[in-house]
């Protein structure tokens, strides 16, 4: 794409080089699914394709499908990129770049989730929701591909994230697993939560409805939003309420789930 | 089974011959899955068995047995298209009633739930459990095949829901991803909820104990239900309480998941 | 391992003896995982490889690496075997030894965990990783490999578990499905919880940072607990506070999730 | 079919019974591919249709094909009894009915070669290449679909066995390994071999072109055929020349590769 | 490749189109294997990938294989089309351009084989030692991948073909089913025959040794010839000798496995 | 097993590692099958499962079986290397010690072949003939497991080769693709060829009836062998006669398939 050197591909196959000479039991694995490609956008190709694959859907058909959402829109690419420096910034537990590529679900759920999006915007609607199914069985994620979700996305395990049809997620969020981004009622237009860029959604919160998360606001674990959310504030309980001003200008890089003093 | 023309099976084949016709990448898993067969049964017994299959059970084996549910017990078919009914009228994000049969795992684990108990009515508690498992595994949905489920059920998403083998819920409920219908103790008898009609149960909500539901009640999203819950109210909270009479007479079907004002 | 019968193994073969005779579509399975082994340990390895084995990891080699942990490790047998009995002993629904062995996601989860945490404990973190992602495919359950987790566990269903890189669990705990044990910041150091012998965890609880949670402690299904729990005493809320001391001395032996009528 | 018990069925299953019953290695398959079945056809349409699986040809859709091959044409499944009772009576090396069923892949080309006829008679040409095309991979024997092929047919291993589109073969033949009955020219007609009932044809031989072999006409091992032979003779050689009478009336039946000593 | 239009791929197409449209059970393989391609490359890359993949190699890495030869030897898809034209017009019983290319695995075996030869030529010894392994089991057919094999070649069902190291065999050939063209003794250099342009080689032939079979010569089926053949003669038995000068100008055209009546 | 270096299994891994190094599209399949592996024994039945395993028979089975043969009759593993130094030594066109383990067929075949024959000697009938059955399915060789076969053999590309119930090979003996060693007539007795040390059977020979072929014999490509053959003659034709003294001494390691002078 640009004449300037690869620095997260070299990275990953540095990574991936040490893991396959020190690991013969995943030599195999490392070579087909890193090793022998040629760019960052093959791995995920293939990588992706490996894990949808099914009995009814062939891997040699979702690869190519995959590598032409990557030609098409570069944007794919390019965020999951940003996602991948997204974990690697924020988890703790995260100590290499080729970690979240290769095993977390989180974030090749995202992923898969990008290309079912471009289908949808293609107009493709049927082999898109087809992908929502296999994405749902294989990674227990449930994203309606016309959601739009921006980059550097970091979904913490992953686990029971279900995200509506016309939810919009910004840039630079932290979401945790069992995250409900939900409609109410049975109206068919914008009906989905909007999230702001900066917010921090800790594990299990349910956030229902057409409203707005401010920027920079964080919703505690276990939390139940109906109704909007101004920016850098935290909240909680069930029913969530406003608990104080958020300490962090960004929670979701913070990624503090602690509730201030004053709660 | 009757002499009228089956309309659901029609639409389903309608909308099927579409996809296939405009998307090259799934006509080869509709033709198999879907116009090649004779009727909605077959395709409901060849894909779930698509779903369930593994090394350890074979497809044929697993068509065979639920074809022979569906010979046996004709109510398995008439509460499988109730509940596509429910999620096309429930669910604004489904446009066609061929999607849940195809790709809503909360629908698929629903029907798979139905021949499980069939099988435990019939006395085959082991293959019952083998199933159980093999839907938990596939769906991220564990159904005791005790339990007693009725028809016009709209499992949406489906991800972590688990029911224990005394509930029993009735006609026409809704229900959402992540709730758990528990027991409490390890006293082996009647010991779960009994969920009565039109209740609407919100993500994430947990009811534990053999309480009761009342018809049309409301339980709010993320709420832990350890009281019987009244008729026509809704209830809120960890643990719940009543904040108000629920303002539809069918939640269920209204599949309003805000809170009274009066909240 | 010593010269006394093993009652555990004998009483697993009769079930299954008995499975197979009664249940013609399950002979084959139970023959081909069960009854052509000659100890507990070698269906354990079979079971588990079984399970985890996909396109990019074979089964033999998985069913190899098993063998060895439980070789290397008689720990790993030792907790396995008590994990059955706590099942069994707890779960009102589990009426044979055989079925968590065979057929319950959180009992298995638990013991690939422990295979992935001897890979840790022996430097192979790569291999330890990829476990832990193939875990959370296949039982979407979410362990990290360097977590200490004792014995006597019922993981009850298991759908959503997540737990940190430092959490420790004694002995003799039991926890619902949906519970996450997880940190809170990016501070890389010991930031998980600590779960004391005898507690127990409801459904959906999440019990976030480096907090104890004392011997004998009950944490309310949908809590979320921030802050240490004394030993003895029932938490509950969004978040959690203390509503009573535990009538049970052993809440994870009793499964009582009702909350004390002080509440 | 008839009130008469079934007793090639019976034998079968008993012997399987014991093979499963003394070898766990095998009880796993035996019992998902025989003794869980009602009957003879049951057990043929599950195993041909294991066979002939692939990636591109569901085993269920395959095995619905031969199901509604043995309904339609009662014929098949008469010949596929007198194929196994020929096999038993001439081959040495068989000494159970279930085993050409269950290994001979000679006995299993012709079987499923039947199912592909049947396909041809009604029209359905497309479907029946695509299986010749599978039977020739899967057995290494390559029988066109509109050739004509009796009962009581001994195909000896199989391996090599390639038979032109307008071939007949009568009732009561025996062919070993490598047999070609293959046309000349490229004219379209009736251009193949006539092997009329009795005759014996030994490894390697090759006959070609529209040429009667008379009823019990005995054609040596390598044999090249390229005129029409009489009955009651043996051909010997390339090409191959009348050597004398054969001795027995039926050689197909008495299975002596011998050649005369006049020779 | 050309401006003008692709003749044999739109024939192919149509072909499939009926074939689909009439055969609901090939819809799905049809769909996934022709239709949703763009051009005859793309089809041969995938459907030979589809029968040469394994367990252990993935089914893509094949494909991107296959589609590196086509486009690095354009020579490669020049000879797979002219051997489609060879089967067309020589073998009576195909009917269509689309048989050879998704039945025939005389025809697949060849086109495999050009590919081994082709990362033979670029010095990949290995995997194209690999390819030919997998291809003698796939197809019965055994082709060194350094032989050298024109186009317009016919190889009739296939099974059994033996080809070595250093055989060359010109354009416009016809081989039948068990032919060896083998070397003789130790030496590792230039040891196999070479077979000009319009021979005929009869079913089982074995030609051994570096002879020369001239230009339109033919081999009757079972000869073993060991001496080189002079062009435009037929040569018959074991050991072979010349019988006569063949009528046909190019007996590989004419296909007629009869020896003249001098014989 | 001895103290000394294991000269075979260094140069395979060599060979190995090298191949692994260059050919990136490899790497995965070699350290799956021969690098992450401690020993000889442990590749071949690694290997050997992996070419066996099917849907009915489980590849962790296989493997543990051919363990327990190789443990049980050391026998086997002393053949098997003796087979590979027989490959390596008398086909010119087998160039590594790796290549027939991994590759060739005929050897693979063999192999199999000595596992089938250990559970006929141990009494277990019934798996013999499931694996004589897979073998043939496989390699498209055709071997009884109660025949008796030495070791130093080279069956060199193995498609079509067939072997009776009381078929004895003797060490040392070389043999190329569809060759029989059949039967004659219906008697079950000893009826089956022996071959002496030393011999060379070309392509396509037949050799039936219980005669022996006497040590440093050769039989000529196609040949149809009924008559006893003395040591160190050639015999050739349909049916063979004797055409000579065998110039080498031991044809078996000269592989010369031409036929004396005198012929």
């Amino acid at each position: 794409m640009t004449n300037s050197p690869d620095v997260l591909w070299q990275a990953i196959r540095d990574e991936v080089t040490a893991s396959a000479a020190s690991e013969p039991m995943l030599a195999s694995f490392l070579h087909m699914t890193v090793l022998r490609h040629k760019s960052f956008d093959d791995v995920l190709a293939f990588h992706l394709s490996s894990k949808l694959a099914s009995q009814t859907m062939d891997a040699r058909a979702l690869m190519e499908l995959i590598n032409d959402a990557l030609h098409a829109d570069p944007q794919i690419a390019i965020s999951a990129r940003a996602d991948i420096q997204a974990v690697r910034d924020r988890d703790p537990a995260c100590k290499a770049y080729s970690t979240p590529l290769l095993y977390f679900k989180g974030y090749q759920a995202i992923q898969c989730y990008r290309v079912a999006n471009w289908l949808w915007r293609e107009g493709r609607e049927a082999l898109a929701l087809h992908l929502q199914n296999r994405i749902s069985e294989v990674f227990a994620v449930d994203i309606h591909p016309a959601a739009n979700i921006g980059k550097g996305i970091l979904l913490d395990h992953g686990t029971g994230f279900v995200v509506g049809e016309t939810v919009v997620i910004d840039d630079d969020v932290s979401i945790l697993q069992e995250v409900t981004l939900g409609g109410t009622g049975k109206e068919t237009g914008d009906r989905h939560p909007k999230i702001r860029s900066g917010v921090l959604i800790g594990a299990g919160a349910k956030i229902l409805g057409n409203i707005e998360i401010g920027a920079g606001a964080k919703v505690g674990a276990g939390s139940v939003v109906l109704e909007p959310v101004p920016s850098h504030v935290t909240v909680v309980g069930v029913p969530a309420r406003i608990v104080g001003v958020c300490e962090q200008t960004q929670p979701a890089q913070a990624m503090d789930h602690r509730i201030l003093k004053e709660d």
